[in-house]
């Protein structure tokens, strides 16, 4: 498969939950029908083990058991976009081949540190995985705020000339670097939103679409902000984008695991607590959570 | 004067460097040239002491030179906002009334701070200020960046209550952030953008212009972005803003007045060099920044 | 096995390396004889897995295998700390259990964290792990550079209280906060030093020893400076530490791990690269090191 | 006078606060006695003008005037060392000069930043405050927490070679750190603790004494802690220690200027509010300040 095979990765992509039972396993039916409501209500793709799906409290067995559940109940419909995350190169290369032969449509490529890495370094882990991703497309995600050792502008630049890391997913606040980005690497690589950005506005500057957890609970009202921004209906999409923001600006001040999970609760589907040390959202929380939800007709 | 009086602050406000001689004197040729410039190229207004103008390296007698200067050379044609900044309410109270009696069109009112300050003593230093500015329209700074005690969402709300509190400047990067603030404070506050935002997406969520020191030395193509944004030309815009933004780049790489005093200087203006121990611009920074301009054809 | 069973642990525990081959598997070989060669030296305890031990870079089979392999080699002659480290609850109870089973003489519990944890997360982790320990004495781990979520006074206070948590080892550099954990839990906890700390200050504030990196390299210079701590003679005390210190400012300018693994290389234990992607020293820190080395007499 | 002049600062310097009536005037009286009973009680120096004497909310007319009234208060008993703090190096100059001109024996050298300052600018703002202070000895002050541009080793080291400056008081809590400067600069350079250090290790590494707030309210104490030091007691000096650290403790949670004067008004000194917007403390703080107070027979 080449870098060129498959369609481009454009528009909502929600992050998806990890729904676990009590022993730890997934809960393969709830996945499913989490999956089946997105797919129903137009998303454009699917990416479990973000942020969102846990993956840094899962275990390599526990992530491709999310992923393969994933990738079974979208049945080729919308490409399944798993999270690959480690601090090692090795082990991050053997969960990329490991979600290669599940299925998965592309890989979102996460480093985690302990010990701060330099550039060199970064930029190899992340050329492992690409190569290790055989042609798949390849997401790099990147996020200052939880990573110690993160993507400079350089360090991009140099990684978007592999012909496939096509795309890159910044979990920062800062949208001007998505500018920066978009300026620099041109057609290389292009842009994904995260839950922090306003999607209107990384929409504007040339971004192609988002990958966030809050989709996943409105993926209607997240569709009609893309396509209002797609068509250049910016009076519209402006318009969703403020009743949306609300839902945003609620994940941001609670863990997002916990938030999502406890919306998904909320909208009927079963999907459990967060992994503990991580507790449930308390029930002034969930109160709000469904207050906002409730005021856009996501309830 | 009350409250409503004068036309509302909208569209580009450039930030102005504080031109001194050796001694710490205000070179108000230099000041009064910049502003004729600053006027002639179609700027909606004027803000000295901002950081730009290095406020936090001058005494009160300094400050109070350089906007008096400024609002003499401006004589009416645009308003003159120019900075208040203490980490004491006395203090700025009574820079306040100075700026008043020198006729200052409004008040770019910060708070810096040493030891933390609460959120009541946030809220009373900003009142303070609004109280002793008469009336005069007052712009909250607000840099989370520099500033050990900075606005809260609900204090920023509870200023917005106050009459002659009616806009405010985020300096920070999180342009989700000026969107909260939009949607919490609807009509009582508008926003400006500072020089870390990208000014088209502020301009797109309901910002009313921008505050910043880059303005100083691109002012028509700034006004061009304004009046795409104002427009509704969005693809034109962009454009714009997408050539402007290298320029922003370099400011965020180096001490924003070494940058904006260096490329005043190339431009021909002899605004003298950073207050000491800040340094000039090096060669090689100057060069890029040369190179730069010159591609804007700001040169 | 009861909470007072056993002898207190104290002196000097060096923080083991992990050697790993091409393939990720243990060297047996190079850590026994590291071992022989510590417990030689004198060393009071050995503790695997601890950052030195690149406890992140691990799979939970790799963590194993090294505390395993130090287990077969110190043959009960010294103690085993290994460390248990996990975001999960769930997982860091099935380390726990594993290294009890290994025949492990206590734990070293770490909390690692993506999302935030409040208070009541953080102290339900460190009582599972305790719980799970069967009685053998755990040693909190707190960090608050390399951690998210971090143990404050009112929860360390609360821990002291669980039977087998009986020591703290604190790797920030604030030598004070040790100081209030003494003065506030008293004999309910007993405190040792990591490297970024003087030793010979917490030893005279109260401290029981240190768990450090250096020590793996510098064993008898360690030990020469614990016994004249012990003995009240701080004036001996402080020339060892004068000629130490370097050895620990070394470390903390570079990766804990990179280091100490390029040290006993230089000391002929070939024990191999850190974990990719990080990176082993270049030459130049390599020379620094092996000059810092000699000039104490450790080559 | 030379650098040589006069005979050398060692022990218990407490930071005066900046006792101010409602019109922003120096309580003159107020300072006066308060001086006349820190003398009484022992202590070896005096430092009005510290973080705790609030000069980042005076002007330099207040500045001077509390440096002033306290070199008269003193009568030459005991050196008065002020702190002379800008973001300005002429602006420090000429502080300089006048805390000279008033009698000052010493100038405590702090460097204000809004914009970063590279190594060549902070090496440079403090060499001209050392050839302003005309042979008179200066102490350097350090603190990586409110300070934008900080010293690092090689700057210190640099600096230690000028002749008059003999001192340094780091306000970190990182006590590592004055171990190093001590190794690097030896005869060069004497440590003087703050009041988030230990000071019993910092006597132990080396130090010469501290200029700390707490020292204002416990100067007995204070000196019999710094007595017991110095006499090698370190049973006895670690026993007062720990009765100390809860004082130490009590500031470090608060605004120490608000805490401090907190205190001395529990102590009869009318001392009166930190400036505003600094807010006094809670009637709950209070409390817990006269109880930890008199638990030491502090009141």
């Amino acid at each position: 498969m080449s870098a060129d095979a498959g369609p481009a990765f454009r528009g909502v992509f929600p992050y998806l939950v990890s729904p676990l039972d009590a022993s730890g396993g997934v809960r393969e039916d709830v996945l499913a029908a989490l999956v089946e409501r997105l797919i129903a209500a137009g998303v454009h793709g699917l990416a479990p083990l973000g942020s969102t799906g846990e993956f840094a409290y899962l275990s390599n067995d526990q992530r491709l058991a999310v992923a393969t559940a994933t990738i079974r109940a979208a049945k080729g419909r919308v490409p399944v976009v798993p999270g690959v995350a480690s601090t090692s190169t090795a082990d991050a290369v053997a969960q990329t081949r490991a979600m290669v032969a599940a299925g998965a449509d592309g890989i979102l490529a996460i480093l985690e540190a302990y010990f701060p890495v330099g550039e060199a370094g970064v930029e190899a882990y992340f050329t492992a995985i690409a190569e290790a991703a055989e042609g798949l497309p390849v997401v790099l995600y990147t996020n200052p705020n939880f990573q110690r050792s993160d993507l400079t502008l350089p360090v991009i630049d140099r990684l978007s000339r592999v012909p496939n890391i096509r795309y890159i997913k910044d979990a920062s606040s800062n949208t001007g670097r998505l500018l920066s980005i978009l300026n620099r690497c041109g057609d290389r690589i292009e842009v994904f939103a995260a839950s922090a950005h306003i999607p209107a506005c990384v929409m504007l500057i040339g971004g192609v679409g988002w990958m966030a957890g809050p989709a996943c609970i409105v993926p209607e009202q997240s569709i009609a902000l893309y396509d209002a921004a797609r068509a250049g209906d910016w009076a519209r999409a402006m318009e969703v984008q403020r009743s949306l923001w609300r839902i945003n600006e609620l994940f941001a001040r609670h863990s997002l695991a916990a938030c999502i999970k406890a919306a998904l609760e909320l909208q009927g589907f079963d999907v459990g607590d967060p992994v503990a040390p991580q507790v449930p959202l308390d029930a002034a929380a969930r109160d709000e959570l469904a207050e906002a939800l409730g005021a856009i007709g996501a309830l």
